[in-house]
């Protein structure tokens, strides 16, 4: 038996989510179906993060065992010819310990959210960014983010279907950069509560239409009520960028 | 009276290309038909670049004479209501002067070629990337590029179907850059022979896989000969980025 580490990227526009769901097709279904057709074994891939519908996954980390020999690059190469014509790729595959876990392991996650704030409609990125035609103001929007940033109660920032034992996490990072009409909000934290990174978009683009101040986004943050939340952004413009793991592991 | 001119984006992947055809769907039937619907006339939308099937548009221009009164901005909004789901957005709409013209008035256009290079396919750029397995040496291509920049009868890389009077042309730009796994190939000249940016690409993408030199791409172009032309590059990975008109015009 050997644990394989994938990284692997996906565009979340036809899949119900990372996870296998009996409604739809997913992520983690095109995979493990692929590995069943070269190994003819039946085997769980466990991701760093079970992103939601519609959300894409540039550099997702996830993990596999594997009772067949099989060379690390042969088993990437196999999958990525049966998961075809599926939207899945696999970028990288190397063996690891058989205690290393892509999602218990995972120290860090990383996300990045794409407005494309404009009034023309999306071309060749609908479902790929949010579209926003009021003007934004990015700077306001940074202003806002720094609110967050920290060891908070995210309530306010939290579905209703969140399964997370607490609503408390340490938000690492939460910038916002505009380049021309594309305003760029990064997050990155060891652990995201469910939906809160939509959810801090949402509000972070309250902010940059002027119908919230920073301070609003503060209130929101300490009233630790989820009616107080202004808007969930919507999945399409949600990218997972990265997942870190301690050196050497 | 009124002459518009309109800066357009496309997804050129459901299209026949920019060009009216009997045979399927056109970027210019679709911003014709979205005319007439707002405004009952049949007029003709005249672009910089007739681009081919499958190549995409980022800041295609083009022109439009329309009888009825009406303001720019209401036109652009118009027109992108009626055009959807069609992949193509008019991003700006301005009046101008009746003896300026998308076509004839410009005096240079810009391409980008996007390659990925990895062994894995695409996800979310398939159809707007040229994926290239084999390790591709862009500085070599680079140093390639060279070779075709400035004034030169450009036989080997047009088409046979190209119906330009001359094979010569004055490129002005063609640089390879790489940026991670991917490789961004651009453009520029006044004008471009049918399929010219392509059948440089290709040549490059032959130089950096290691199976042609960059004198081999300096024989090519002396040969001015079709039989000559190492590959034609997939239309994918084409973007038609800008064109540029004479200032005040």
């Amino acid at each position: 038996m050997t644990r394989f580490a994938l990284t692997v990227e996906y565009d979340g526009r036809p899949f119900m989510g990372w996870q296998r769901q009996s409604h739809g097709p997913s992520v983690q279904q095109t995979i493990e179906d692929a590995i069943h057709a070269v190994t003819g074994e039946r085997t769980a891939v466990h991701a760093a993060g079970r992103t939601d519908a519609g959300v894409h996954g540039l550099a997702m980390r996830a993990h596999v065992d594997i009772e067949k020999a099989i060379a690390p690059f042969r088993l990437m190469e196999a999958i990525n010819a049966r998961a075809r014509p599926a939207p899945v790729a696999i970028l990288d595959c190397i063996e690891v310990a058989g205690d290393w876990h892509a999602r218990f392991s995972c120290i860090r996650r990383s996300y990045e959210y794409r407005i494309v704030n404009r009034r023309a409609p999306l071309t060749h990125e609908a479902g790929l960014a949010w579209q926003v035609p009021q003007p934004l103001d990015a700077t306001t929007m940074a202003e806002a983010a720094e609110r967050l940033v920290g060891r908070h109660d995210f309530t306010t920032f939290r579905s209703a279907h969140c399964q997370a034992d607490s609503p408390v996490r340490t938000l690492d990072l939460l910038s916002v950069e505009r380049d021309g009409d594309r305003v760029i909000v990064r997050a990155a934290a060891r652990s995201f509560l469910h939906h809160q990174v939509r959810s801090m978009v949402g509000c972070l683009a309250y902010v940059g239409m002027g119908r919230w101040t920073p301070d609003d986004v503060g209130q929101a943050l300490a009233a630790c009520d989820r009616a107080r939340l202004a808007l969930n952004a919507p999945s399409d413009g949600l990218f997972f960028v990265r997942a870190d793991y301690p050196a050497g592991s």
